[in-house]
């Protein structure tokens, strides 16, 4: 068993749940087959094995150092980002015009999958380098991409994303890094930027900063944010490397986990020059953000399914082949011990990791999925529909894995007992990879606040009508299976009361109150989504069990794990919707001395 | 602000909820009165702040070393542990006729919790040879008292306690550790033990083990276990240090908290004779060990606690300073940014860390005022219905603060945000302290076995029915109170469902399904018991603002902390009981292919 994907488990996911077949028949996916989805996926599975998987370890335990000049990183690093870009993988999902791949977001967001979970902290380096092209393309002038692309999307210069800074985290309307036109169509950045994953490296030819600062003049708060490409090193209008661009590293926080990528402390022009190009519009920078920033979340989400995975492999692997103890009805002391496996909290405890990393693994491919569909789609009210469907399920694709695959690797260190919290097994080193997720792109109670503030209730509820309908159209099938239909009732029932919790918090006119419980309702609209999701994987394992394809096992767990989610999992959500529709007060009203009494 | 107690909140639960003056009015504690009390926590706050706290990060980052030859640890434990013994604290909760200070358990228990807060590392010496020397007191003949108990009770020698093999960690009944009497009463000692805290170090001049291990021709299982003594260095009959053991240090664990003290994994009579004492009867080690585990468990409860409130103390200081963004209703991006408390989700992090650290810190004082009230009850009949109550709450003590004091963490972490997922910070420290607290002294699942198919069925329900009344007896008081009766109300109809859900699952002759769901009862029996001690907390300060003390803001946030608890953390509990009682078996059924159809 491979300890970094379950490659059944991917082809389930994309081909009898989320039917990646029809988005393969099209022509934009025209040079991919199930075939070549294989072959690409089994390249990425040998390379992630082979140079990600070895120094996952030793990444961790000897993170990158600043000797005050120069960033230094394990050489193993580079080495598998050598072997990733070889393959070609920096341009996976980027259309063919621009030198991609022009792989289905599906398929390449498992394969991002596969090596996030072999090496996470440096799976960070693609993938920002991949957002960065993203944001790029999308925004970016033809000169812009003309020079920037190609050596991004060939693997030789590296993309970051510099948002924040020591004063300004999640908000970024006090964002103070200025931009001042030189005269010659060239910004000039002065500022601080701060927790900066990749902001520097001794790895890759360049980086690519996409920088968010200020044109003086321009309006308050985040409407006066502008875009701009900085480099680390000047571009010269041939595409060679110039000048050093005056990015001074201030130095690398050191993280609980996540430690392989490096994650610094920028000053841009503090001792010379720092030169900037806008992209776009002027004050027009957030907006661009925040179409990356859909990605990005999801993907972010993504990761904490990975390290849920990684958590659930490992312990699954071990529960197998560790013998201790006895069942409750076993009184003999003299009789063998059992793997723990056998264990009834033991199998609960890998059947919530199961029910949570697959549950998770199923929300991201179906977001990338709506990425293709959209890509592909010709019809615009279709279009618009998949977008609106992507505006409500991101808060959650973000949220929901980092919640809840952190409590799978909470289970995992707990199955492996001492072993698990020390640093010679890997799962504690999940765990605390893990933690960051709740935190970047965009806090748990920011995107708490997003869903019930906003998404629920744009464009007259026309996201939310649009995820009942999808939600309805698996409930309709579900109801036709005799041990599915149950299941389909109760998820209806459920999503009634996430509908009418969100019209009681509409009713007030008090904005503080309304979004006081913003997260339990994040939390329990989540579970409604992954129980749908669940109820449609249980749907489609039940079809391939009925198809008798020898495969009892595999489509029996899913089944099992749908039914554990609907009875261990899902009640939850009425509690949490009717705190959030009592509209309580308790926490809003505390006073800060009341905390303590001082 | 301390750091590391909030003394109000202690001399609350002590005078206030749990009636300490009733305890120091007895002859037993009669050297003590709330001014001697108070002299005593100053002083430990004091060493605490000042030898304790200021090395707790350092000795994370450099937790001890072994050289194959000898232990290194950084000077400044030894130097914490000098300031602590010659405060004469090792002897704190022993009586005076053993040289100790026969001081309140609630006390010590207070007392020791400040220095868990302050540095789990160092703390961990003291309390493991506390623990130590408590069992000695109680099961040692008199010759073994005279030998060990002065020098451990002066502080300079340590002790551990050996249970835990390579091959057996929570499966006691298969340890192998052999003991053979050699002709001299003295036995020779065999084995190897892992996991063992404080197992070795370079600090005190002698190591006392307590080692179970088995002398062979008894009973299989855990029926045939006894318990040694067993010296690092060996002791002459005149109390002076003689040979060396031969108990060889086979290599220190790395945890991914909690690495301040020691762990080892030890050979006893490896390269030599390695001598031990048998402490009382043979085989009858376990229950001996049992003896001292209720109160390792509940000081493990406490761990968990302190962990828990040295995050809380640490980012509500930091919420109220840190300014970052503005109210929901708030437009004006050139608005004044508010301090991060004034916003909701804060505010509700840092309610749920008030709730769970400080509920937890009732929960563990109540078992701990337990104790006293036994050393000082003439009247049997009460001397065993509080043993009950010990019995039916060690679980809870242990287990609950495991789980929800780390959840503290998590959200002092978050608050914090990125600053908090670093390594400059805390609160990250705390948060992998805390995660090793539900793996030792008995694993959280094991934990549920004990409630479920132990506690409550006890004695046919008797410790059910011990803690139904303390429970009932707060209700009613409760229930006078206009605040608080629906509080009382809501408990008592919780409490029903928690002996109904025993009672139904007590009804299958299914050993394996009826304790197949055990933890998810631990977890709402958990809940239900800290209900009550917020009610009853709820209640002291209703008490104390009727009395209009001037001290409002602390009594009206302990009443909302209350309110909080009752309305945003016990409704889970019907969800849970429910679980329970319909004696789910999709875990126990789940075969291990079916996890990946592999």
């Amino acid at each position: 068993m491979s300890m970094i994907v379950n490659r059944r488990d991917l082809d389930f996911l994309m081909y009898e749940v989320f039917d990646l077949d029809r988005l393969l028949a099209t022509t934009r996916y025209g040079d991919y087959d199930r075939e070549v989805v294989t072959a690409v996926l089994d390249t990425a599975q040998t390379i992630a094995e082979d140079k990600f998987l070895p120094c996952a370890a030793k990444l961790d335990a000897n993170e990158p150092t600043f000797d005050g000049e120069q960033v230094h990183i394990i050489p193993e690093v580079k080495e598998a980002l050598d072997a990733y870009r070889e393959a070609g993988f920096f341009s996976a999902p980027f259309d063919e015009k621009l030198g991609g791949m022009q792989m289905p977001f599906m398929v390449s967001s498992a394969l991002g999958g596969i090596f996030t979970c072999a090496n996470i902290g440096i799976a960070g380096y693609p993938f920002l380098t991949q957002a960065n092209a993203n944001m790029l393309e999308a925004y970016g002038n033809e000169e812009q991409k003309n020079l920037y692309l190609p050596p991004m999307l060939e693997g030789r210069w590296y993309g970051t994303m510099c948002l924040s800074e020591p004063q300004a985290g999640s908000s970024l309307s006090d964002i103070r890094t200025k931009a001042v036109e030189d005269g010659e169509g060239r910004y000039l950045i002065t500022g601080t930027k701060m927790w900066i994953s990749g902001g520097d490296q001794n790895i890759s030819e360049n980086i690519v900063h996409m920088v968010l600062a200020r044109i003086p003049g321009g309006p308050a708060g985040v409407k006066g944010l502008s875009l701009f490409i900085v480099p680390k090193i000047r571009v010269n209008t041939d595409g060679s490397l110039g000048e050093n661009n005056n990015i001074a590293l201030a130095g690398l926080n050191h993280k609980m986990g996540h430690r392989g990528t490096t994650n610094a402390l920028l000053n841009f022009g503090e001792n010379g020059a720092c030169h900037g190009t806008l992209i776009g519009e002027p004050h027009k920078g957030l907006s661009y953000m925040f179409h990356m920033m859909n990605e990005a979340r999801t993907a972010v989400g993504s990761g904490a399914v990975m390290s849920g995975l990684a958590g659930y492999l490992y312990s699954l692997d071990y529960a197998r082949n560790r013998p201790q103890g006895r069942h409750p009805h076993e009184k003999d002391p003299e009789s063998p011990q059992v793997m723990i496996i056998e264990h009834a909290d033991v199998k609960r405890m890998l059947m919530a990791q199961k029910a949570y990393v697959e549950g998770g693994l199923s929300l991201v491919t179906y977001c990338a999925g709506l990425i293709d569909k959209q890509a592909v789609a010709d019809d615009d009210t279709d279009k618009a529909r998949l977008g609106l469907l992507l505006d409500i399920l991101t808060p959650i694709a973000k949220s929901w894995p980092s919640e809840f695959c952190l409590e799978a690797n909470k289970h995992a260190i707990q199955i492996l007992g001492g072993y698990g919290y020390t640093r010679e097994y890997p799962v504690e080193r999940f765990y605390r990879d893990n933690r960051l997720n709740h935190i970047h792109e965009g806090t748990y109670a920011i995107h708490g606040i997003d869903l019930l503030g906003r998404k629920v209730r744009m464009k007259g509820g026309a996201a939310l009508h649009a995820l009942e309908q999808v939600i309805q159209q698996t409930m309709n099938e579900a109801r036709e299976v005799d041990r599915l239909s149950g299941y389909a009732n109760e998820l209806g029932a459920a999503f009634e009361e996430l509908k009418n919790t969100a019209i009681i918090v509409a009713g007030t006119d008090n904005i503080n109150l309304m979004l006081a419980n913003a997260t339990a309702y994040l939390d329990a609209f989540g579970h409604v989504v992954v129980a749908w999701l669940w109820l449609k994987q249980g749907f489609a394992a039940n079809k391939g069990l009925e198809e008798d394809s020898g495969e009892a096992d595999f489509y029996e767990g899913k089944l099992a794990a749908c039914r554990f989610f609907f009875r261990y999992e899902l009640p939850s959500v009425y509690t949490s919707f009717a705190l959030v529709a009592s509209l309580d007060d308790t926490c809003m009203t505390m006073n800060s001395e009341q905390f303590t009494g001082q």
